[in-house]
């Protein structure tokens, strides 16, 4: 293997599959990057089982890339990306020997590293053509980050530690739940497929992986889904994760459709009550901050008899139904109200030990719901 | 109490004295900040016993502060810093009961937390008029910049963690080595002082926090030094440290003051040749890296069984005298190569195991001193 790479290139690659390398696995060559010189450019691959990271770049323009000799080696991700990142030539020359030896050489600096037998390293599974959904990157992006919040931390039951995403010919609904709260977004997707109605639940470390990998714009990306695995194509990269088992309850039947209260208000002001109240709440069992509507107006507070106690005053923007007096955990309602996007957010109340419905004033199909806490 | 203050400057003021606060300390008032509120304006004072620091706000100006009526109360830095930082109004309403409670309103927020008996808060000591020196802020600062980083992080010599201040009527210098290298600067005093010559070491941390604390120009402060302990004036600030006990080593003898190879080289390019060298070199005892002057080039290069190797070359931008090989702690010389300004830097080398001293190529009175390690 002998090949130029551009500097910056090799670096952002480098950086791209570097969340892939195991750090504390058993097997010693999945601590390195496989690299993969051929006809139609250099492709890194990077993982710890778990998850695969894969991207390539392409061989047809010289000015980036120029390969001499086909070959592959494995190198430690540990040395190569920061070797790499801090070299001070704009080119960079790798050549690998027979012995798994590599040498890298960028204006007089001369590095040479001990690499691994390339046949040694595991490949991406190829995952036959089944269910597969088309969908534009930027909206991918902004359903994991409007969901990801109520995966469940704990793993006391598996399969909360994962988004579950349900699709079918037409759409694809992402929901999350930890049991305190439960986050839900609904997309269209680009290309419909002839495919019935099936289910995935993808770990949370995995779709904020693919969260950081996708890119911020409308090109489109393909998911693909076997019986165990998830595939995403994207622009110059593969992504691939192992799906979690077991059944995802059925979510649909805790969403009330009606409610008692409809609160319209301003969401940074009502995000800046909770923070503050936060304060004194998050050394309090189960932050509890308590929401009491007193004519027009919202009263957030809450109180700890150690270190003392908070009130504050928002005015309502709009509000329908009755009065109401409800306690939940500050955190979960931030965690809520900053996952909706736009000025103004509402919450919908049906009683004081019901769940609250938090949804953007547009109608995007989002919601956020929160589960009250009994207080005595 | 009863006190109107600018959000702002009661935030900032919060924060100078945090560093202060006690975060282990089995004194629990230790993790309160005592304000006090009287004629001169409102002062607010912080300490783990080991450094102190007490800031305030004059009452000069009507609309920075407004003191109603004085008092003192001790309240948890925990709550009372985060909380006024996330005030939403632009003033704070303080009032404090005779039950240790004090309750900030600000805007339509409104806030009570428990407080402690400031009688019960430990003073800042009152140190006899002894030696003092007069310096400008920023000049002090450059100085501690330039020697912490000789400072032992082991205590396995406990008055090798401080900084060794040694002055007389006219100059001030700064010494601080772990026994593996040493950096001195000297100061010229702004106002000489009568005083006979004297040493005081002043641990690490201490001096960390004071050049924190220290504004970044050439206002004037006083040092002030009493057996046991010193205190710093500095604009709206005082700040109490602690010294160490034991007798600092004589370090003027070991600093040669002839040279066999003087060396002129860039410092950004010799920082980043290191820079890539430990890559390698720091997964190796001793950090270990070899310089070696071949001509007019000079090559800095390390290898690890393990890992593989690396060398690169440089230009000398000047050279005097003997060709030379030496290995150092790459980590080291990097620290010393930092802590030197300007753009040129002066490596004088007596011997491949003698110290090398590393000078600012103007006549700053600085220098670095970092010893070889002697490989196989």
């Amino acid at each position: 293997m002998k090949l130029r790479v551009q500097q910056a290139q090799l670096a952002a690659a480098l950086q791209q599959v570097q969340k892939a390398v195991s750090t504390r696995s058993t097997l010693p060559i999945l601590s390195g990057i496989h690299f993969a010189a051929g006809e139609t450019g250099l492709r890194l691959l990077a993982t710890d089982l778990e998850i695969g990271i894969e991207t390539w770049i392409p061989s047809e323009q010289q000015e980036i890339l120029d390969i001499e000799e086909p070959g592959s080696i494995v190198l430690s991700a540990k040395y190569i990306s920061e070797l790499v990142r801090k070299l001070p030539d704009p080119w960079v020359d790798l050549t690998v020997e027979s012995n798994f030896s590599a040498t890298l050489r960028s204006g007089s600096v001369e590095f040479t590293l001990h690499g691994q037998d390339p046949e040694e390293f595991p490949k991406l599974p190829q995952l036959p053509p089944a269910a597969s959904l088309t969908l534009q990157s930027d909206v991918l992006k902004e359903a994991i980050r409007q969901t990801i919040v109520a995966v469940a931390t704990e793993d006391t039951r598996p399969v909360l530690t994962g988004i579950c995403l349900t699709f079918d010919a037409e759409s694809l609904t992402l929901v999350a739940t930890d049991s305190h709260r439960l986050a839900t977004r609904t997309l269209f997707l680009e290309v419909p497929d002839s495919g019935e109605r099936r289910q995935a639940v993808v770990p949370g470390k995995s779709m904020q992986e693919l969260f950081r990998l996708l890119p911020d714009d409308d090109r489109l990306i393909d998911l693909v889904f076997a019986d165990h695995q998830m595939l995403v194509h994207a622009p110059q990269t593969r992504f691939y994760s192992r799906l979690l088992e077991g059944q995802y309850p059925d979510t649909s039947k805790i969403i009330p459709t009606q409610f008692k209260t409809r609160l319209y208000i301003n969401r940074s002001a009502f995000l800046g009550a909770l923070d503050r109240a936060h304060l004194i709440a998050r050394d309090t069992q189960n932050h509890v901050v308590r929401l009491q509507i007193v004519g027009d107006q919202v009263e957030i507070s809450t109180s700890s008899q150690e270190i003392g106690r908070v009130s504050e005053t928002l005015p309502a923007e709009r509000l329908e139904g009755e009065p109401l007096s409800i306690a939940f955990n500050a955190k979960y309602m931030m965690d809520a109200a900053r996952s909706v996007d736009g000025d103004q957010l509402v919450i919908d109340f049906t009683g004081s030990m019901s769940p609250m419905i938090l949804r953007p004033a547009d109608d995007l199909p989002y919601l956020h719901l929160v589960l009250p806490v009994r207080t005595v």
